[in-house]
């Protein structure tokens, strides 16, 4: 699916060009052939990454700007590689971005949240996450989410990456940080009710993965990008660039 | 951080009411206490589950619809259990969700795609997923966006589980369909050009998970949420009731 407003997301419902309604192209697809598939592929992603089979960016010939109720459109005016011209749609960002928080009251347990979510009138579990208020630093807002929405604050904060919600059309980010040597501090939030706390085991991802009420991909995603990063960083060290002592 | 307009999204910045104009209310707070961490978790998110200690939902005394643009908003007037009134806002759900698709070569190998993200002006790498269409089911859906990002159809076809977008202001559903027993078929998209497809090995996620152009929540959490699955379920049977052959 391009990006013509995404696409997979309900405020699409409107604006994406009929497929059917499109002349047919020649398949071209380039892939890295599946017979590959025997060696090891983290090649593929170093390449990547590297740059050499990255396709060239589109050029954006125009950008124009306007409101729609709370947002501010941008509409692109974008030419492939392959000589295509194209009318994409983002949302401008705005604000500070947000930040999700793994808290670890031991190695092997963090701290979830359950907190009402009425886009779907129900309660989820997941990580606590909140958006960086002016003057914040990362790790500050970090700090202060977790603080108001479990209670907890930590004396060792590290940014371990930085995450997209729905990049096909949306610039903003959440910003992952990883809680350790937590003690017991409240803070004042914006919550209408006390957040449950829900401690859970590293190492029972895969059943809190299936449990419908644990359901936003950015949140499961940063549980077991943490269970890697833990995994794979071995015993907590001190002092590497992004990371603070309270 | 409460559902008001969610707030962790630039849609946001204008409608979370400033913290430190509310009033400071006491801090009761409800939590497993850390003391319970040494014995299994996984009863908490059973218990959690099952209804016994999830919080009673909040009245909706009454909802109020407006449009917003291309978005049709709800204004929902809460009453949490507390006693605790306030004003949230949603997105109304439109369209028919949305599916991601993991399509597996061989038990050990996934298929990214490599596409223009326009909301940060990148290639991104992800799993290929795009929009439900009026009348497909979510496994037709799944297979044809499998055909046209990434030129392949499956034989046989899982659905995993749902994932939201954003629970907190938004009901959108995102499908996690496995596609196994894959062979070559194209189908014509929507897309202005090829799309790259990278195989990438389930024993390697943990260096996918720091590129930095493999960023979006969702894709990642389907990347894991499958790699465990597969574990948990060992190899291939016949016949479950979510399962299609085609």
């Amino acid at each position: 699916m391009a990006g013509l407003w995404c696409g997979d997301d309900p405020h699409a419902a409107n604006s994406r060009p009929c497929r059917r309604a499109r002349a047919h192209r020649p398949a071209r697809r380039r892939w890295l052939p599946l017979l590959r598939r025997g060696r090891s592929l983290a090649g593929a992603g170093r390449r990547a990454t590297g740059g050499l089979s990255v396709p060239k960016l589109p050029v954006i010939h125009d950008i124009q700007e306007r409101d729609e109720g709370r947002n501010r459109i941008e509409e692109l005016d974008l030419e492939f590689s392959n000589g295509e011209r194209r009318r994409y749609t983002r949302l401008k960002p705005r604000g500070h971005g947000a930040v999700i928080i793994a808290a670890m009251p031991d190695p092997e347990t963090v701290l979830l949240i359950r907190e009402y979510a009425c886009g779907v009138h129900r309660y989820e579990l997941g990580l606590p996450k909140g958006r960086i208020d002016a003057g914040e630093s990362i790790l500050e807002a970090a700090n202060r989410e977790l603080k108001e929405e479990a209670g907890f604050g930590g004396r060792r904060l590290s940014l371990v990456r930085s995450l997209t919600l729905a990049p096909t059309y949306m610039a903003h980010q959440t910003h992952l940080v990883l809680a350790e040597d937590i003690y017991p501090e409240k803070l004042v939030g914006d919550e209408p009710e006390d957040l449950e706390v829900v401690p859970w085991r590293l190492d029972r991802l895969h059943e809190l993965m299936l449990l419908e009420d644990c359901s936003e991909g950015r949140s499961l995603a940063a549980l077991f990008i943490i269970r890697e990063y833990l995994h794979h960083r071995g015993p907590a060290v001190d002092g590497p660039a992004d990371e603070v002592r309270g």
